[in-house]
């Protein structure tokens, strides 16, 4: 008997299925909900305006892909056991249930531990609610369990989250480019030695993926006016609680002013956690969306100038360099903004940033994609490809500035 | 020379442009980057979590049609000197510019206007800013410009709005049947008399728009979950107004704190419009997701419980009849939540709501469609197709109340 | 345990997939091996490049329906064996095995059976091939079989055959608005007392099919070059029959030549199936193709006339009326192409061409779509829709004579 | 004025056009209108059933995006004058006007010239039809412009051929990953020294295009059932040719026996021209189908068994290898084939082929991409891509032979 489902339409897909049960519970459990309101890819929608989507949408996307892999596994006579099929499917709806307002761009500066580290503090918490029946979830989240390729279709090179958000954020983005043939690829994992392996014919396309996913690093994860936006609205935050740390904290509504006014970091989430946690599920984008469109009236004039440009898309500029900046180059910038009568006086060091992006964070901490050749030895992709997918990392350094001394 | 443009990408029609000028300029208004905030289809996500779209994404959007309506009018020998056509982009990029939160859903919970009188206060208010620019837009919004089709073109049972929102909602709802074949209606249309007609040969094409729409309105816009959820968010809010009323204002961000504490109509707007423009162009989705929210925990019990629901997705269930409702059945379900001791008590009146939903308000209180026959004549296209478009109304009664009372 | 099948790319539906077993050995005999040399559409191509598919194509799509058709009936309920299940699909995929060289257009002109009558002979003998294995599709195919939902699927008003067709010409013409929700039609179909109903909430997906297909009549089916051409074709076939009966047959590959000199019809394919259904199955387009560009230099005036139209696009004019013509007007082009000294000379009977194109044909000598309602009645569509599905036929008249006499 | 066109419908781009004047008048040329009966990509169908476009539709389609091309340069200040955009225009036009039945897979099996030598002949000969009109085009054409990118943009890496080829086989054989973002290339395409280059911005997408290109050539043009067919229908045409050489030639259309008869080659188009010409115009894939199915049942063994496989799909298996094959195993097939039964006697040498397919002949026997960087200099694609561009070819061996013998 097929098992009853929940459908919901997904434009990427067409239709979604959530099997009642656990993985049902868990998307109406709250802490679950709290993604409807977490953007995927944080201010991008400042230049591709439909990029709107949510973190619940993308993990309900990577749920759908995780049944088709799990289901293409098992016809290929890899014995995957119920619990094992719900234990990776839990682990995927969750992988990003630790997730902040913006997602990554606050990651930080609100709170000093990373979305990984929450997530997981998320589960054990679900896990005691659900009374253990994420335990095995859990081992596969953290790689502990016995069977690797479980774990690595969560995170890996080729798990479903990957999988799904480049052509999630390729349909909402509009830049067509990065659509994928997820369907291909799935078909071609395979498990050898307990590991996730492509198999050759499934090379070409994974040359795609690759290719695909520089497209979007390149024209949107790293477009210069997202990264812009996207250090500006951490400047605006970290002022704010530097008032907050002088006893000047803006309004702000309670879920954000709590993280205003308390530095939290591992330690306290280790003394704390159950507390803590639900201060932080309380808040979403809308809550610091609401404060900085306020703080464009306040009085710091640092605080309001820098609202005043999130809420008004009057953004920074930002330079690209594949080379560090030349240091009297950053001086006269440093300059141009201490002189400048229409910028905050005082400001001058937090109105330019410099910094780096590299796209091997995302693509080559992790191990190399394994290839099983017709003849049945598995090899890395590289051995065998033309695409150059050597893992290396690749580095570009930034410059943001205000527009207002550009020349 | 090709006058200098903006493009963005619209992942519904690949790339949008819009030309620098006043066009661009308006754009970057802060009254219209608000429209950033607005989502266009309201609480609709909460079925379909891919319609997150907004009001500013729409407007740009209908532009991108008026510029191809414009050309393909032209093409055929229509005179349209360049200020009309600047005119009628205006026109059409700002007639949804007074939307409030949740567009149509709070349109006179929280201000006794509607969202029409507010666009046209707005465009007022932006005429005098740009120093009579929009003079003549003003004229084609209202009507009263002596070229109708230019009114049409904006405003009327093929205008450049409908052909926008329909497509772009079945493009994020992921609602495939609602696509319509925009392009190829924008090159049937034509001008006679003064008049829009429709060339007999896109008389199918304009059935098909027809029957998207139908599809539109019972499978996404008067879904009962959407519908469920729009009502209840207008109860939280009236339940808020009057608890404000009371002097016990619960806890909002300032720009709807203001809404909540006064009562503002057409009378206020005509006194004091530039100010109270600027407290409601202050207001948008996340100022009442925010509160929403917090008011979760708020100690009036009603106000928790909508706030509750609406957050963690507990939403009231909704029953359709072609018919009134008996009052017998609606005084049991009345009772029912009397008695429920799962329900705030003495809340029964504000937890059941009878209403009525008809989609002729957005479809045949305008004009009928005319077409241009091969032979030269004007006729109603009721007269020649078989298609059931005759300009009746169509109503359905609904009732929506707690599920905890549902039987 | 799943059931082998043989998977194939359909760029309509993605993958198509033919169950190993009967289906296959059907698929991979002769007869229907042949109709990869049927054009779906016959000269269609003349005005739409694209529209080369083929009724193999088509009927491995029909099938592919079929299949999603069955699973759907039964996850609701409906008992269907596997004996009723492989007859069903046998039926589809069968459908139109009389199809000779350009399908409809050539029906009747190069044997007086149609292609109904033929598909059955077809089945029949090869009912006798596979040991009486095709009996029960047999019964269904002909409306014998006591569970008429069945044989409806094959031949109804929403049967697998015009969902195909409308989504594989819609595709292969790039006439976008062609395009029917199949998917969502498929989910709605239910059977109540023995017969196709559609569900209530599925009428809006009904109506929009009903205006694709209207759409494709009118811009497709029917369009003038289209008819013009296909009405070409068939003067040209019947004056090489002529000269055929004059003892003069003109050049023509051995399986054309056959037809060309001999009279077939019901009475000699019931003396003589076996030997006829096999001349017949060696026909296909390319011979008629192969013919006709070698009569562009046959001395016959009038066939070479007409080849070298057809080969080189010389197509004729053609025009619609909604009343048949004026006697006088066709007496007057009839005179026309009488004395013109750029057409052959006596021809003039063979040059205009009256008939009437009525799309009844196609849609509503069958009985009327009945629809399931919320309540559990079953009401014919026309009952609750606005759209015009009355069953009525709509009729227009062509005249059709060469270009070279058109005013 | 905007130039009168002629628009088709067309399922890769929407629509196209072809401007009235030269262009159009060799569209409707009887050389052009044949590649209508030419299919693109010969034998693919019998893999991907809808693969059966033709060679008319992909030049209007590359004439199509050619006029994007012009625009978009033009638009970048490049200088292309109104007789230049012609003659680039009527190039690509006729780039593979040359081409005889089954595109590549009877060059030099019917005749002993190639493709592009054809074209020219068929250009000159045109070129004296129109007095002239061809010159520019022939110049481009042949690469003695001198503006050399307006012969790369017919003939080079990123030609328009190219760039239509692979999005029109990937639409009509349903393999999804081979659609390419041709516009985003057309847009970064420029001219820098007279020679075409890539803005370094658009590298991603010709890696995507480059990877589009592997993914087509593994999975279809060099699919394994498609070379098999693609050898036996050589094999078939050389057998049919010895037997004319023998004075028995078969059965055959006039312009096929013409070629069966007679031995062609660059000498005796030099000495014939207009005459052969017309001959081989009179070819295409019908007369070749017809005559294939006739010889079905030739008296001749080797004929009538490979067209009977042929025409009902019982195709030869191929095996492909890396290195060449062992001589020791093929002497052990050939020692099969010669002891079968169920193969016709005394054919050992003539069933079975060895033979290599290699993607340079496509791909680097042209010169490389070169990239015009941010800074402006030109450089080598290789030299900043991670991709595997260098101008290396890739071989694979193949053997064919009949399955009745295969293991």
């Amino acid at each position: 008997m097929e098992k009853k489902t929940k459908i919901l339409n997904d434009p990427v897909y067409g239709f979604v299925s959530i099997p009642y049960g656990i993985l049902f519970d868990l998307v109406e459990h709250p802490y679950f909900q709290r993604l409807r309101n977490i953007k995927q890819v944080s201010l991008t929608h400042y230049v591709y305006p439909g990029a709107l989507h949510t973190r619940f949408h993308h993990a309900l996307g990577a749920l759908h892909l995780m049944q088709q892999a799990v289901s293409s596994l098992r016809a290929k006579g890899v014995a995957i056991s119920e619990e094992e099929a719900e234990a990776v499917m839990i682990a995927i709806l969750l992988h990003d249930i630790g997730h902040g307002p913006f997602s990554h761009t606050l990651e930080h500066t609100l709170i000093s531990v990373n979305h990984e580290a929450l997530s997981l503090l998320f589960m054990e918490r679900l896990n005691e609610a659900f009374r253990g029946r994420l335990s095995l979830a859990i081992e596969v989240f953290t790689g502990r369990y016995p069977k690797p390729y479980l774990h690595q279709l969560v995170s890996g090179q080729l798990d479903m989250d990957r999988l799904d958000y480049l052509n999630r954020d390729s349909y909402f983005t509009g830049v067509a480019e990065g659509v994928i043939g997820y369907d291909r690829i799935i078909k071609m994992l395979n498990v050898v030695d307990g590991r996730l392996v492509v198999e050759q014919k499934g090379i070409y396309s994974v040359e795609r993926f690759l290719t695909s996913r520089r497209i979007m690093y390149w024209q949107v994860y790293l477009h210069k006016t997202v990264v812009a936006a996207e250090q500006m609205l951490r400047l605006t935050l970290r002022r704010a609680r530097e008032l907050a740390m002088r006893g000047q904290t803006p309004w702000a509504p309670p879920a954000l002013e709590y993280f205003l006014n308390h530095s939290v970091g591992a330690t306290e989430f280790h003394e704390r956690r159950n507390e803590l946690l639900d201060c932080f599920a309380a808040l979403d984008d809308t809550d610091v969306s609401a404060a900085v469109k306020t703080w464009q009236r306040h009085p710091d004039a640092l605080l309001s100038y820098l609202s005043y440009g999130l809420i008004n898309r009057r953004l920074f500029r930002l330079e690209f360099s594949n080379d560090p900046f030349d240091p009297d180059y950053v001086a006269g910038i440093r300059q141009a903004i201490h002189d400048s009568s229409k910028l905050p006086a005082h400001a001058g060091d937090h109105l330019i940033i410099q910094g780096q992006e590299t796209n091997s964070a995302y693509t080559l901490t992790k191990e190399e994609i394994m290839v099983c050749t017709k003849e049945g030895s598995v090899v890395p992709m590289s051995s065998i490809s033309d695409f150059g997918i050597a893992p290396r990392s690749f580095t570009k350094y930034f410059l943001c500035y205000p527009k207002e001394v550009a020349s």
